[in-house]
C-alpha cells in the first residue's frame, strides 16, 4: 500500500504529499519505512533555513521569496515551525494571511508544525518532512522557524543556506548573538530597514561579524536590507542565496556540509529511538517505583539511573 | 580523599564548596561518587528559580533578594546560568557588579555557569551544583537563568518555587507565553514597573492568566510590581515565595513536586549516560564511516541509526 503512496508522492500529487508528511510526523514504524523508501530520491532540492526573533518578519520574507521563486517557475515547499500558545494550542494568525497569498498556488506546498505537545523530536520531524518535499520534486524548501530554543536552531541550521532575519530594535544583534543565531547564519537580513535605528543596528551587527575569525578564502557574511511587505530587498535575498549556493558548490562544500548535517541527524534518530525504547511502559514503571527511594533519601538519582541503564542494556526493560 | 572533602563541604568550608561544585561540573565518575555521598544530606534548602527574558533585571532581583535573606540571617547560594558570547566565551558584566555587592559576604556563595561549549547537560550540572549547596547548608538556593532555550527553562523549573520576571515592554507577556515561561511560573514579577506601559502590561498578563484553567483550591498566580535597583517590591517577592512555600507544604505538594522533578532529573541522567557511552570513540568512528553511504544514497539515515542502536545494545560499541 505504501508503494502506491510513494509513487504518487514522487509524481508530486498534492494529497500524497500531505499524507506522506502526516505519516512522517507520527514518527512510528510506518514513518521509518516511508523515509527509507524515498531516501534514494532525495538530494536535488535546495534547502533554505529562515530564522530570527519573534516579530522580525520571517513569514513575510518567506512569502515574498516564494512569490519570487514562483516567477522563476521554481516549485517551493515551506515548512513553518510555529510557536503555538500553550493555552489555546492554536497556530498564529500569519498562517491565514499566508494561505490566501500563496496557499492556492499549485507550485507551493505549505506545512505548519507545532513546537509543543507533540511526540518525538521537533527537528527530526521537520527534517523528515523536508525529505518528503524533496522527493516530491520541490526545487526550494524553505524551513522557517523562530530563533528561540535549541530545536528551532537545529532546524534552521539543517538547511544548505541559513538566513537570520533581524530588525533594527536596539540590542537585537547582541541578543541574537546570545541566542546562538550568529553561529548558524550564512547571511543576515535587516528587515524593516526604514525604521529608525536601522543604520546603527547594521553597524553593530557588522562590528560583531568582524570579531569573528575568518581567513581570506572564507565566506563573507553580507547583510541584506529589506522592507518585506513592500517587496524591497527580496531579489537581493534570492541573489545572496544563489551566491552562497555557488560558493558551497564551487568549493566542494555542499556535500561536506550535508554530510555534517546527516551526522547530526543520525545522532538525533539514534537518541530518539533509544529514548522511546527506554521510557516504554516498563521503563516508566521502574522509574516511578524508584522515586520514593530517592525522596526518602535511601537511594540517589545516580544509583537509580545506573540501574535503569544496566537493565536497558540487558534488554530487561 | 573524597571523604575529607565531603566532611569539609558539610561544614560549609568555602573552598570545599567551590571544589565540590567544580567536581560535579566535570560530570565524570568522581562527580557521581561525590553526589552519591552527599545525597543523604540534602533536602533542607529551599530552591527558587528566577527566569525571564534578557534585560528583565533578573540579576538585580537576585542580588536584592539575597541581601534581604541575609538580613534574616539566612545563608544564600546562587547559581547563575549566564548566556556567554559565542565569540569571547566570557561571562556578562553583571557578574562583577554582583561580586562587589554581595560576593564578599561569607553567608553567600555564587557560582556562574556558561551555557555553551561545555560537556554534559547544562541543567544536569546546575541541579547537581544546587545539591552541593544544599548539602553545604545554604537555606535558600537561587537558580537564575535566562528564559530562552529548553535547558534554561528546565533549570528554573527544577526549583520549588519558580519566578518569571518580565518588564513592561509591549508584547513581553505574549512572547513569554510563546517561550514557555507561563507554564513554569509560580508567580510573576513585573520589574521596572515605573516605566510607561506598566499597567497595560500587567493587564495583558492578567488576561492571559485568566485564560488558564484553574479550580477553586488551586494556587492563585500573583503579579508583584518591582523597581529592583531601588529595592521596591523585594520584600513582596520574599513574602510571595513564603506564601507559595506554605501553600506547597500545607497541601502536601512539596514532596510530590520534588518527586516529579526527581523523575525528570533521573531521565536526564540516564539519557546523558547513554549518550556518552554511545558516542565514545568507537561510536563516532562507526558513525563517520557510515556517512558516505548516506550521501551516496546507498543507505538511509534510518538504516544507519538502527545499526548503531543494535550495536549499542549488544555492547559492541
Amino acid at each position: 500500500m505504501q508503494n502506491a503512496l510513494v509513487e504518487k508522492l514522487l509524481d508530486n500529487e498534492r494529497r500524497a504529499v500531505a499524507r506522506s508528511i502526516s505519516i512522517v510526523e507520527t514518527s512510528n514504524s510506518d514513518s521509518v519505512q516511508l523515509l527509507k523508501k524515498i531516501f534514494p530520491k532525495i538530494g536535488s532540492a535546495y534547502r533554505v533555513g529562515i530564522t530570527g526573533p519573534p516579530g522580525a518578519g520571517k513569514s513575510t520574507i518567506t512569502n515574498q521569496l516564494t512569490k519570487y521563486y514562483r516567477k522563476q517557475n521554481k516549485k517551493v515547499g515551506i515548512i513553518a515551525v510555529d510557536p503555538t500558545s500553550p493555552f489555546t494550542g492554536g497556530a498564529l494568525l500569519g498562517d491565514r494571511v499566508r494561505m490566501t497569498e500563496i496557499g492556492n498556488d499549485e507550485g507551493v506546498f505549505i506545512r505548519s508544525m507545532a513546537t509543543r505537545g507533540s511526540l518525538g523530536g521537533l527537528s527530526k520531524r521537520a527534517v523528515d518532512a523536508a525529505d518528503v518535499l524533496d522527493a516530491a520534486g520541490y526545487d526550494y524548501i524553505l524551513l522557517e522557524t523562530v530563533g528561540v530554543g535549541q530545536s528551532e536552531l537545529d532546524i534552521a541550521s539543517a538547511a544548505d543556506t541559513t538566513i537570520v532575519v533581524l530588525v533594527p530594535e536596539s540590542g537585537d544583534a547582541v541578543q541574537a548573538m546570545k541566542a546562538g543565531l550568529m553561529e548558524i547564519a550564512d547571511f543576515f537580513v535587516m528587515n524593516k530597514s526604514d525604521r529608525p535605528g536601522s543604520e546603527q543596528a547594521i553597524a553593530s551587527l557588522q562590528t560583531i561579524l568582524m570579531m569573528r575569525e575568518h581567513d581570506e578564502k572564507s565566506w563573507m557574511f553580507n547583510i541584506i536590507k529589506t522592507i518585506a511587505p513592500e517587496n524591497i530587498g527580496i531579489v537581493e535575498i534570492a541573489d545572496e542565496i544563489g551566491r552562497h549556493r555557488e560558493y558551497l558548490t564551487s568549493n566542494d562544500l555542499l556535500l561536506k556540509r550535508r554530510e555534517q548535517k546527516t551526522k547530526v541527524r543520525i545522532k538525533e534518530i539514534v537518541e530518539n529511538k533509544i529514548k522511546s525504547e527506554l521510557w516504554n511502559e516498563s521503563g516508566e514503571i521502574l522509574l516511578n517505583s524508584s522515586l520514593v527511594k530517592v525522596v526518602l533519601g535511601t537511594s540517589s538519582p545516580y544509583d537509580i539511573a545506573e540501574k535503569i541503564v544496566e537493565n536497558f542494556k540487558r534488554n530487561e526493560l
